[in-house]
Formats: structure tokens, sequence, C-alpha cells
């Protein structure tokens, strides 16, 4: 059983400001809210030693979620069973502006957990190359599946989704600059959606969620991002088992390529009663 | 004289596919181009060794710009004085996939670099701590000096900069889906513009250019930029010497605090002759 102790909002999504509105070449103040963007650190705890493996700038908020689901999306943990205990720490030394900042997570002892992953963006290529192909070769080394069959979805339910997506987004409504990352079900029913100013941020808070809630693997759902999807997007989506990605923008060429690699279908674009499918027709159903 | 072999785009920007385009119910296949997103290695070469530092997935084009604007941004190296070299890896080994995807950059010899700022993701925060404050201190010890005065700018040139930035975003055209990063005179003349899949690689590139042709700081310049601002691009328009920042949406509350401690300008939600100014109203003039 993992020992997760709260993580409700300590630190606020949301920050007060005043700002100057120019309109037509008429000025007015008026007090304004921002999205919170403020630095967090994961550390890793295995057998004793403490690691910093990542510091992300992210909006405060299902920060047990964002640790969670970054070590899951990069491979470093398989199931909530790899987690002992995820906290807050509470080092005496912390000031109250560090406070609720940094997420301990300690992994379960007498396994083995390879951390190289982490250091992906300092290897050497030598051994697998640089490229959008070598980038697909390393999924299928990670042994990230293809995905199954299913889920169809109707085009009426996609041109839903959007809407549904945009009334969810609380944060975005205050601030107007968030990104999201919604789960739905194959018939467009809203599961969960998370926000954070970042977009891969966003994803890891999702997957992280249903990590924690043992939902995972998310065949026979939908994920829709707010913006456009890239490579990390849709790896993230794989290696959660989600066969079926949306995004309200364009994707990028290795989006697509991945999708068709991987057999997810990969809808851009999808706004106003129409989309574009880029990968996966057989899941669109008519 | 920094020796620099071609940057011509050996790779493509664009991706040629087929999509299924779906509108209200009807579909037809046509041919579609997509952002190109591939992986890029950039290498420092230093008295002989060769490391990597970063690996990060860019829209080819403009790579030598990406890797300078990305040391610089860094603070690894510190005008084009510091560049002995930069070229393309030509090693035997690559296959025709991954050539032109690794930038080597050779410093030049005889000097000190501190490559500390490269393992930010990695240190442990003892000394600094993580949080706003924590972040916009760090500024301070890289010696981030405050903004200069000027330029003034007037509401006028800021309504005209969206669609300036709009139209010379030539693969946005084609793909629906580049970030950009645009360099403006306090005229609000179009100096130069950079696209990219990912917006911290568009602000690099632009920042890169900017170096490799000896013109910074950009003191008297505006950054534009086509999504959201954040504490990572204002951090890097502040060590280019822009005193100006907008963008068409929102900023994130540390990248208005960054703005403030910094003194310089961020506009946000500039669109449809209408704006929002977060810090340094004084360079706005009516």
């Amino acid at each position: 059983m993992l020992h997760k102790t709260s993580d409700r909002v300590r630190r606020t999504s949301k920050t007060k400001t005043r700002v100057r509105v120019v309109a037509d070449g008429k000025i007015r103040v008026r007090p304004d809210t921002l999205a919170t963007e403020e630095p967090m650190e994961i550390r890793l705890i295995t057998g004793g030693e403490r690691q910093t493996v990542a510091i992300t700038m992210r909006t405060p908020g299902a920060d047990f979620e964002l640790a969670a689901g970054f070590l899951y999306g990069e491979g470093i943990i398989k199931s909530t069973d790899d987690i002992a205990k995820i906290s807050y720490c509470v080092d005496s030394d912390l000031d109250a502006a560090q406070q609720y900042n940094i997420v301990n997570v300690e992994l379960r002892g007498g396994r083995e957990y390879d951390l190289r992953p982490l250091e992906r963006h300092f290897y050497t290529s030598s051994a697998c190359g640089v490229c959008g192909k070598a980038s697909l070769e390393q999924l299928e080394l990670r042994g990230c599946p293809v995905a199954l069959p299913g889920p169809e979805v109707s085009a009426e339910t996609l041109y839903s989704l959007p809407a549904k997506l945009r009334e969810a987004q609380g944060l975005f409504d205050a601030t107007g600059g968030l990104h999201a990352a919604a789960l739905f079900d194959e018939e467009g029913n809203l599961v969960a959606l998370r926000e954070d100013v970042g977009r891969h941020n966003a994803t890891d808070k999702l997957v992280g969620w249903a990590l924690l809630e043992n939902r995972l693997p998310l065949s026979g759902h939908i994920v829709m991002v707010s913006g456009r999807s890239s490579f990390e997007i849709l790896q993230k989506c794989l290696t959660a088992g989600v066969p079926f990605v949306c995004a309200i923008s364009a994707p990028s060429s290795l989006a697509v390529d991945v999708a068709r690699e991987f057999g997810m279908t990969l809808v851009g674009f999808l706004r106003e009663r129409r989309f574009n499918v880029y990968a996966g027709q057989e899941r669109v159903g008519f």
C-alpha cells in the first residue's frame, strides 16, 4: 500500500497581480490573475540514498501526480508498487518560500531500478544515433507495446471534446494561460483533467493520476491536449497505454511517426466540427 | 574570426504526409505538410575533449544558431569570441538519417568555461533552494544586468506587431503548427524571426543569430513570441539584453517577476488592438 501524504495544494496555483489594460489607446488598471509558475524538484530516495532527478517549472497543484507521472514516463517506475512513499520534503532548513516545492519519492527496496533514462539529455549518442528513427527505436527498446485495438470513437463524439475540455479548465478561465491534458472515455465523458504552464507537465500529471489510482493502462480512453502534439506527448500517452490522442492544434512529424509506428490514432486541428486524422483512422467511426 | 561551416538547412524543416480531413461528417484525403520534429545533439569540444551537453527536439534549420543561442542562454559562452568553430558532426559512422543532427561547438582554448549550469536539472538544491525567489537570485548571481532605459514604443507600433509576426511565419503557413520568436526594432520593423516546434528553441535560435552576427546586447529592441511568456523566455531575453518582451498570450507569474525585478517591459495578450502591460509601462508611449 502506497503511503502518500496529502497533496492538497499548499502553494497557490493562481497569483494575483495588477495589470494595465490598453485597448484602443485607453488605459485602465485592474486586478488580474496569473497562472503560477514555480520550480519543483523531484528527489528519488533509494536505499537511503537521495538524489535530485529533475527540476521542472510547474504550476503548483497535483505535485505528487506530476512526480509519479514523470518517473513513469521516463521508465523509472513501472507501477505504484514501485513507490513506497511520496511526500513533500519537510527539512527544517527550508524557508517558507521553498516549502512544498520539493517532492520526495521513496522507491520500494529490494528491486532493481534503471536510472539511465534520466541521463538521456547527457548521454553520448554512439549507441543509438540521433534522429527520428532512433527515437522510435528507443521506445521499442523500452518495451512500449503497440496499442491494442479499440476504442471506436464517433466523429460526433470527437466534435464535442474541445468544448468539454475548455469548460473543465478552471485555471484557464482565471488566467487565460494554461495548457491542459484531459482524459475521456470512448463515449466522450470527461474522466480527469490536469492543467499546467508546461504542456508536458499537464500530461505527466494526468498519467501520474492514473498511475496512483491504479488505472493504467488507459486502453479504451482518449487523451486530448489543448495545444499541439509532439513526440513527447505521444511517448507519454503510449507508455500509459492510451490508444487515441487528440489535439486542438497541429502535430509534429515525429508525433505522427510514433502514432503510425505503434498503432495509435492521432487527431489534430480538432475544432469547430472538423478534424484531421493523421494515423489510426480505423478507430474513427461514422 | 569564428569558423562556421555552412548551416544551410540540410534536413528539411517540413515533412510531407497524407491526412484524412473530416469536416461535418465528410471525409477527404489530401496531402498535408507537417513541421518536422527531430532530435539535435549539441556537443561541446574543449581542449580535445568532447561531451554531449544537450539533446533537444527541434525543427531543422538555423541549427548553428540554436546551438550558439542555447550555450549563450545557459551562460556557458559570453560572446562569439568563445567559439572557435561550429560545424555538423561528419563522423563516417553516421548513417544518412543521423547526418546534420549533431552540432559540434569547439570552444576557444586558453579560457575558463563554467559548465555547471548544464547540470542544473540534476544539482542538489541545498545551495539556493527551489522557489521563484531563488530562481530570480540565480539570475542575479549569473550577473544578469537590469535592463537599460528605453526604447519607448508607441501603442500603435505594438498593435502592428502580431500581423507582422504572422506574415513572416513561413513555416507556420505551411504547417499550422510552429512557435515563433521575432525581433523588432523600436519602430516596429521586423529584424529577424525564427520558428521551431519548441518555443524555447525559437528564442534560442533568435538569440543565437544575434550572437553570431555580433549584435548583442539587443538593447533598443523588442522580442515578440507567438505563445505565452514563461520564466525561461524572459531569462533568455534578459541575458541577451532585450528590454521589451511581448507575447500573444498570457505570462506566467514568474515571467512577470523576472520582468519587474530586472526592469524589463512585459506585454501580454497583444492582439486585436489591445494588450496588457505587466511590467515596465514607462516604455509604452501614447
